[in-house]
């Protein structure tokens, strides 16, 4: 089933949507907010599931499902921690910037801790206050936990994934280097993310999630052309299982618990740096990453970072063309 | 006025506690937690104060405060951020390891985000799968901010401070340098923080709530043993102003958000590294510093880290030797 939070409040109100995203139900009776019905989920998922048979059989009240009536599925959560599994991304940026990749980092997730408190809405606008910030996107696969008990193995992990969708993990590029430098992780160079406008469960996806990783192209385009065309489910080095045990390891997960794959990125065929999409490559999820094999093949970047009036959209479709999560669409503004 | 949670379900049930601690009163027709409190604070907040002062007066039904019962005030979170603004315990501890630091870590904060989305109430274990791991007691002061639009000044951050408390900040030290080596900050390290059983407003601290700074002695007791008694309003680089303002440069937190001081440290009088309590001085408020402190004078830690069955007591004391935020008291427990 599909499920998203129309905009109301704080926590939004829990609607279940069907599957071509054209219709809704209100599932305030069943549970009135997504964190509602994930910290009962045992009890609450299967009443879910049994209105979205009523909504795919049109036997109920329903209503039109606009994206842009949309929250973020989860418009706060209690925890957001997002991986960096596509190690070829980060293999990139390291060389483009001259510095050695450690050989761990293939076997030892790279994963920080985000901020929840705010996730923006699909088609929320990205506020972006000084541009020499360095504003970018990164299209990444998001999955949502149950609880995890501290030391769960990679297979408990995988089990506990209850919903499985897409963000624009926004960064503000020029902040991160000085962070990091302090040695104390991101803070003001991760503003808010947005969230597609549906969660779906791992049965709604089929044969696309196996092995714990979701497949298919993740779409990107920007200012209306196509940026990025990577399938999220080659080059991820390391599995959601992988991923939510990693977090896990010495302390408990939280019902809600958002886990981000980080910016999804493929080898190229020939084994070099990505192409653009113009010249026949799967292009890029990130501009951080176009700019690094500009930086490796021309010895600097032409592609600048996102400015007021940049558009951003990310979905991936399914076997007829429509987008399963919806589409993230977003507008940079000057805040 | 001060509030606490029972322990009930996943979000405790508010009440108001008296200010000797020994009494409250459900909240629960007011806001059946203290995030929805929080959530609605203008409205909200006059009606507890009215009940506080009904409390205060015994003319409604009043129950029996035990801290044991209490969950953290916040059993779970949206936000919890660490500053490090006693610059000083920085210093030392990169002493102690021979690094530089930085200059403008005496200007600019540091700070991570955290984990929230379990907070241990005041007397839960710390649960400790594996000793070589580290496990630290870190005695800190926190904030409970309301909603904090993105880039608000140091002022109108600090008057959007509704609570303070306490913390023990609990940190896996030796999973630490291998994390920051990554470079995107803590996250096995710093498993679930406890907070202390009541959390209070402003007006309530008087004199002690000054320049946006606790004044006070923290005491932390270690195995029943005086081990810290620094004063948190002492060698406080940065107040919970600056804090929340440096939190909130890119992006708008959400009520409820926790922002925590750091290990409150203080300098000596001498100004050399501080004294154990046996010997004249303000002690410590985590095990590193009183190790960094015996490898600078005698060249190696002498003092473990915790072990099943130690016991660590956190609080601070009113005028007339009452807690103020009741006491956090946790024992390590292998798990």
């Amino acid at each position: 089933m599909k499920l998203g939070s129309l905009k109301k409040g704080r926590d939004g109100r829990l609607v279940v949507v069907s599957r071509d995203l054209a219709w809704c139900a209100d599932a305030g009776h069943i549970a009135p907010t997504l964190q509602a019905a994930l910290d009962d989920w045992a009890n609450v998922a299967p009443a879910l599931e049994l209105l979205a048979i009523d909504l795919a059989h049109e036997t109920i009240p329903m209503m039109r499902f606009h994206e842009r009536m949309a929250a973020a599925p989860l418009p706060r959560a209690y925890q957001w921690a997002d991986g960096s599994a596509y190690v070829n991304h980060v293999a990139l940026v390291r060389q483009a910037r001259g510095a050695e990749m450690p050989e761990s980092f293939w076997s030892d997730p790279l994963m920080y801790q985000g901020a929840s408190d705010e996730m923006l809405g699909p088609r929320d606008p990205i506020p972006l206050a000084d541009e020499a910030w360095g504003c970018d996107l990164e299209a990444e696969v998001v999955v949502v936990t149950g609880d995890v008990p501290r030391g769960a193995s990679r297979e408990a992990a995988l089990g506990a994934v209850r919903l499985i969708g897409l963000v624009n993990d926004v960064s503000l590029r020029n902040l991160i280097p000085a962070e990091l430098t302090k040695g104390f992780g991101f803070l003001q160079s991760k503003p808010a993310s947005a969230l597609s406008p549906v969660f779906v469960t791992p049965d709604e996806l089929g044969d696309r999630w196996k092995d714990g990783k979701l497949h298919g192209e993740l779409k990107v385009d920007l200012n209306g052309e196509p940026f990025g065309r990577a399938d999220a489910g080659e080059d991820m080095t390391f599995d959601f299982g992988t991923l939510v045990a990693h977090l896990a390891k010495t302390r408990n997960l939280g019902a809600g618990t958002i886990v981000g794959s980080g910016t999804v990125s493929n080898r190229d065929a020939d084994g070099g740096p990505g192409k653009p999409i113009a010249r026949g490559g799967k292009g890029y999820s990130c501009l951080a990453e176009v700019r690094t094999v500009e930086t490796i093949l021309d010895g600097k970047p032409a592609t600048p970072f996102l400015k007021a009036g940049d558009s951003v959209r990310i979905w991936m479709d399914d076997e007829s063309g429509h987008p399963i999560f919806g589409t993230i669409e977003q507008e940079v503004v000057s805040a």
